[in-house]
């Protein structure tokens, strides 16, 4: 009883604080959070004491806005142009924004919601599959939790390979590089990312087990970790782990087949290891990490081409990375097989995906599409940069991925612009796409169904 | 009652004629068809007396192909490599090619689901809002008529011009552009398309003008003639309407303002005037019949890139234009607009657009999406040319637009088959589409609904 109470308290005192933000909708105060934060990082880092070398206000600015997006895309050099303390800031503004979605949107939701009626909190739990807001709220503590402790393990991984070379900084960079990596935000102190590391499995297959992670999403995480339990997983976590699995040997076969023989990338590498290594590390991080240990700029462009691909599907849903999200591509290929299966719906696992699902899936492709098309079509018209370059570019920032074919540092100040509302939007829209997917609905005024022919 | 009578013998002569199909599926039967029009095609045009310069099988192959598929790409230059036999063998392949898939596809479905048992028939009946079978043939009539009609007009106006300059080959000149016109093939004899005709609005106009008519659809274009009967529009034919007249204005101020000042294009110019004309003309022609008074390989590259999503999104359901259907996009974005405004289901001119059709037009995006994605991987893969011209040509191709950045002269063997799959692809999937929209489902066997995460 005395445990109930307690927990009675802390959603009383959860539910005050945000009795603030209940004027807005969530999406609304989502985005005055992340630009709150975005605020206080590019003051922070405009600090002398945070620089080691002169960063104006506009390429703080961009930092900021790309740290707290967990893009990665940077107009300098993070290890070279930031102190100790500018570093630490960057890691912040990365843990924020990448947890930040996770453990603070959903409660957020949830809180708003019960502020207005009973019945739409009650559909979030349905999807959540949780029974109330003190619920939720232990999940997101639980989530804290959890990628703290997944991170330490992490950074103490690392630490076994930098500690020894480098002493005290070499703490610092696996615990930089650590948090970087599990919230799949692409920053790194080397400059030219991981390109040194290609025969130093010991740096980039703990980098990649912990992007991984953080990009199967809090869903997924929570629930192998109940595994134990004999719960067994939810339909959701078997499609992301297999969709994963799939996108990524994918992926590593495209990477080895169109490179393998350029001896600007994987070509001039030391041995086949190295370069297997090399072809699923990159499979991994460019469907939202944004870790190089190849030179994307010196890659074929049907490699580009094809990367483009898999930074636009991204990662999980509820995780740290970005993209329209393995399941919501996962959903849009299954409909589209069994359309042409003669199925009326169509299904996964033995479990129909509802016509809601599908419309959903819908608006977030063609929202995602129009975003990307708009801001490829803007950096067009306002960049010198090539076609090619610039694509790649929008995609990276739109998936907060962070790999470029180099087009971020001759950007000026309008292309700089777009590159950071494309960040913002792909960091944001997962929340809009929740939001509007909870949020109640009402049937427009019609007088029937109208008989349109498609294809 | 005799006419009666008479109807219904011709309507089982023209079951008997289907019955030899009747084992195909109906997409198959149509890809048969269409592949025996290639061939015949081909053999035709390898023919001595049908080439004033020696064109090789392959060429002849592809120019088949392209003619068929009312793509209008093309490997050698049409009036130079080919007699005025030759010119009408390509003239018929287009015309087969163009209202083959009209006045053939819906009555193949019709009678071979009429073999098939009744229910999917009165499908069918619901989707064309005709009562029968024997209907159905007077439709095909009827759409024969039409564009037979529409093209002799189309072509003495052109006579009006070019009868005067050249005598009796100008005759020929004017019959052959109004079939590639209103068929949307995109061929033309002069070898770089209108780009000598930007000041000669008595030619490009009359040309837009069919071609605009031939990619409205059937459906639109029956429903205009009958519009003195006081029937009026149906919602597909008024969202057709709507649509084509914001994708043509959009497309004319793009083209307007990323080439205005381009002085390989419309800055070459004589006046304001001519550029409004060109830049409409090329709003009309980018989105499926591929004719060019501006030269593609000269302009800017965000005007290239803004074309490909005019190329994608191409012409009407049941045209003679391809791309994934004007109305198929308007539905896509129309739910996309409706999700984010909490609407149960998307709606249109007071009709709401049932999950079914979002199924279906989920699938055809991602279906052409998928396809085009592959295609210009594969181009990459073995071609030289730059990815913003394979891309370009890609899309082209299976739009069935015709367009070229100058790729398609450079493409070996190999891009040549890549570049003829497309084409096909981009001309049957319509029908495919049609055919598993109609087809009978099956309900998947499943335990309940999926709880997964999407956006
Ligand atoms: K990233
Ligand atoms: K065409």
């Amino acid at each position: 009883m005395a445990t109930g109470d307690t927990d009675k308290e802390a959603s009383d005192v959860s539910k005050e604080e945000a009795a603030g933000l209940a004027n807005m909708s969530p999406p609304v105060a989502l985005c005055a959070l992340y630009l709150t934060a975005i605020t206080i990082g590019t003051l922070l880092l405009s600090m002398p004491f945070a620089q080691s070398q002169p960063v104006d206000l506009g390429d703080a600015f961009f930092t900021s806005v790309s740290a707290t997006t967990v893009t990665g895309l940077t107009v300098v050099a993070t290890g070279e142009s930031y102190t100790l303390f500018g570093e630490a800031v960057i890691a912040v503004l990365m843990q924020v924004g990448g947890l930040g979605l996770i453990v603070f949107a959903y409660p957020l939701i949830a809180f708003l919601n019960e502020n207005d009626g009973g019945a739409k909190v009650s559909l979030l739990q349905t999807e959540l599959g949780r029974p109330n807001v003190r619920g939720i709220g232990k999940i997101a503590r639980k989530v804290i939790l959890v990628a703290l402790i997944v991170q330490t393990v992490g950074a103490a991984i690392l630490a076994l390979h930098w500690v020894p070379q480098e002493g005290w900084y070499g703490v610092w960079r696996s615990v930089f590089h650590s948090i970087a990596a599990f919230n799949n935000a692409g920053f790194d102190l080397q400059g030219n990312s991981f390109q040194d590391y290609t025969d130093l499995p010991q740096v980039t297959l703990p980098l990649a087990a912990l992007f991984i992670m953080g990009g199967l999403g809090w869903l997924v995480l929570l629930e192998l970790g109940n595994l134990r339990s004999g719960k067994g997983l939810s339909v959701h976590s078997r499609l992301m782990l297999a969709s994963t699995l799939v996108l990524l040997a994918a992926g590593m076969l495209m990477f080895a087949a169109t490179e393998w023989s350029n001896p600007a990338t994987l070509g001039g590498l030391a041995d086949d290891g190295e370069r297997l290594v090399a072809a699923l590390f990159q499979s991994a991080t460019t469907r939202t990490a944004g870790f190089a240990t190849l030179d994307f700029g010196a890659m074929r462009q049907e490699t580009g081409f094809a990367s483009t691909v898999l930074m636009f599907i991204g990662a999980g849903v509820g995780s740290t990375g970005g993209g329209v999200k393995v399941t919501t591509a996962a959903i849009v290929l299954l409909a589209t097989i069994a359309f042409f299966r003669h199925h009326r719906e169509p299904s996964v696992f033995g479990h129909t995906i509802t016509r809601e699902k599908l419309f959903a899936a819908l608006a977030a492709l063609c929202a995602s599409g129009m975003i990307v098309v708009t801001g490829v079509f803007a950096l067009m018209l306002t960049q010198d940069a090539g076609f090619e370059a610039l694509m790649f570019e929008a995609v990276s920032a739109f998936g907060t991925v962070g790999l470029s074919q180099g087009a971020t540092g001759a950007l000026d100040r309008v292309g700089q612009a777009i590159v950071m509302a494309l960040m913002f939007a792909g960091r944001v829209s997962p929340l809009f796409l929740a939001y509007f997917l909870m949020a109640p609905k009402h049937a427009p005024d019609c007088e029937g169904s109208a008989h349109i022919h498609i294809g």
